[in-house]
């Protein structure tokens, strides 16, 4: 199995992009990508996307995407898990390469959510979850997160407070990433203060949708001395499932998936979690920062809010989380995110974080996740 | 990149499974296809699937029915390229055991279309098209297809009658596979009376849709010695893609995707088109029949229909076709279909073909189309 790096990354700002079609905010990040890489072609074409058929009325984006950006015949294909599909395209892509099928691929995240009304946006993200067992029972995705943030306060007695340091990070960290879709420093006044959605959960709680797509183009790591770029390569990748339902987990309140797929991801790397310089995470809502952070094994079982309130996960802190806004601020344009986490990812790396840099930055890890925790795929790159 | 071997078939019939849910149909061709390998697990699971979000309101298939068949933890992924989407999780899952990811992946494709009304699946089939400039005009798949044969016949001089050996043999051969939606002896009269859909298509031109899943064990070829099995062996596997919108292309009678992905495939198996003993092809519409013979080398442009004419693609012929009933007779649910051809392929291999066996089958090729020759990806197995 061959080692891949990433030689170009490229991304759209999140936001409503009424003015791009489904094609063109693709066909953004991909070229940025591209030019990134300093290249003009890929030998493939991995999409990740989530609700093209529902919102577009668009299936087949492999080929839709290489026809639009002129990878003229060339292998082109979609993956979907849900919001983790950015993160398995990435996989699907890294495959390829490392297979030695390929000499290049280029893999998309893309996702056009504003077209439609919020009551078809919240139909349409319900199709994460099981559709004969869950959604049947009119419980939208942000109702699920919301039954298991309840269960955790009540298990460990946090109050809803003691959240608040994921969104204020969050927030805070996305004014210095003009990709972002939020540019709004908040408060613990404002956190508590929030609009309720699904109680516990919060509109500070949640993270916004939004149209974009960000890309990143894998070669051969051997290939990157010959070139003028930093190497950074992807060292860990391991994805793992857990059941679709949350009412057939034996523990609704651990991650088993994310624990397997980053304890996998820690092993190809070789790392342990000590040396992971930073986690972009995936913080669809506040509970699942804190779950991941367990699963992961950067805080013991019930004990993920402490990080907040210590300030371990500010860019200077122990275990840095979304330095670039992550999900909550930076917005979460579900098929995409995957791969904005990568792309932000390889920033830190490349020491281009800005004002959010973590210091001396070397290995980074990013997970996405698909449904209430039903596919979980992590990735460790580290730059050399 | 290790050889990668098929361990286990599975498959269910094609019918209106409104006694089985989506995950039920599934679970039948995943289980068979363990049962045939004589394995209760897999490392990895890769779905194909078209249509379940938009039919069933299901997404993340990959988790959905890793949780449902008790792959417990294990990654899973769905993988989409509209009709072409079996062929394109069997690369998926290809490509995991060959880069030495996993050391064995259950594939499988799956569609349940019939709880939908007629309306509606001629709806989501036409997301395999593109949104923006063929389907706006209201133009339906059926109607794509039509444009192109009647092209076809204007351009070669073809007779409609001239194309009724393709539906007639795929009839024929369904008759002796207890899978098949169909099981109608058809004749020439029968095809030339048919019911107009969309001129010049009618009823005999065009394959029916249905419920169903086809599934494959993969593991590296090495380990196949190991047990009793026949080892069949993937010795070529090549996806390419054509422009999404027929009329973007240069000729809209030449199927460049499918002379792509065969020319590649044929070199990576080391073979030319004449070593191939048989040939799956995706006939959705008697017109594409016609159009992969001529792009995949077995007829020179405009003379594919004289194959059928001349008794060529019969199962003892030279180059027998679609030798258990096809997309056209066996049935087309459309996610499923590429995993249908790949059991089939195997079938044939194994020499457990019936009254359709080709004599001798050593090297078959499956190929499967996504659009209207957008997604082509060309498999060729070879026993040994």
């Amino acid at each position: 199995m061959r080692q891949v790096a990433i030689l170009g990354i490229g991304q759209t700002k999140i936001d409503e992009h009424w003015e791009l079609s489904l094609r063109e905010i693709g066909g953004v990040a991909a070229f940025a990508a591209m030019q990134d890489a300093g290249v003009d072609n890929a030998d493939a074409l991995f999409v990740g996307n989530m609700l093209s058929p529902l919102i577009s009325g668009q299936n087949q984006l492999g080929a839709f995407f290489s026809d639009w950006i002129g990878l003229w015949q060339k292998e082109s294909v979609k993956v979907e898990a849900a919001c983790a599909s950015g993160g398995a395209a990435l996989r699907a892509g890294l495959m390829a390469v490392a297979a030695g099928d390929v000499e290049s691929a280029l893999v998309v995240g893309i996702e056009k959510m504003t077209d439609k009304s919020g009551h078809d946006i919240t139909a349409a993200l319900a199709t994460a979850a099981d559709a004969d067992y869950e959604v049947e029972q009119g419980v939208s995705f942000v109702g699920l997160n919301a039954l298991i943030m309840r269960r955790y306060m009540h298990e460990y007695g946090w109050k809803h407070a003691d959240f608040a340091p994921f969104s204020i990070n969050a927030h805070a960290n996305a004014m210095h990433n003009p990709f972002a879709r939020l540019h709004e420093k908040i408060t613990v006044k404002d956190y508590v203060a929030a609009r309720m959605v699904a109680e516990p959960i919060n509109l500070l709680d949640a993270s916004p949708i939004g149209d974009g797509a960000a890309a990143a183009l894998l070669v051969p790591a051997s290939l990157i001395p010959l070139t003028n770029h930093r190497v950074i390569r992807i060292i860990g990748s391991a994805s793992a499932t857990d059941t679709i339902a949350i009412h057939s987990r034996k523990d609704p309140l651990w991650l088993s998936a994310a624990e397997k797929s980053a304890r996998k991801a820690y092993n190809q790397a070789g790392v342990t979690r000590d040396e992971i310089d930073f986690f972009e995470l995936h913080d669809a809502f506040s509970i699942m920062s804190v779950l991941s952070l367990e699963a992961c094994g950067f805080a013991a079982r019930g004990e993920g809010p402490r990080l907040g309130l210590e300030g371990k996960i500010d860019p200077d802190g122990k275990i840095p989380i979304t330095t670039r806004g992550g999900l909550k601020a930076r917005g979460h344009p579900v098929g995409a995110t995957g791969m904005y986490q990568i792309v932000e990812t390889v920033q830190q790396l490349r020491g281009d974080a800005d004002l959010t840099q973590v210091p001396g930055a070397r290995i980074g890890m990013a997970q996405n996740i698909g449904g209430s925790g039903a596919t979980v795929i992590t990735h460790i790159l580290k730059a050399s």
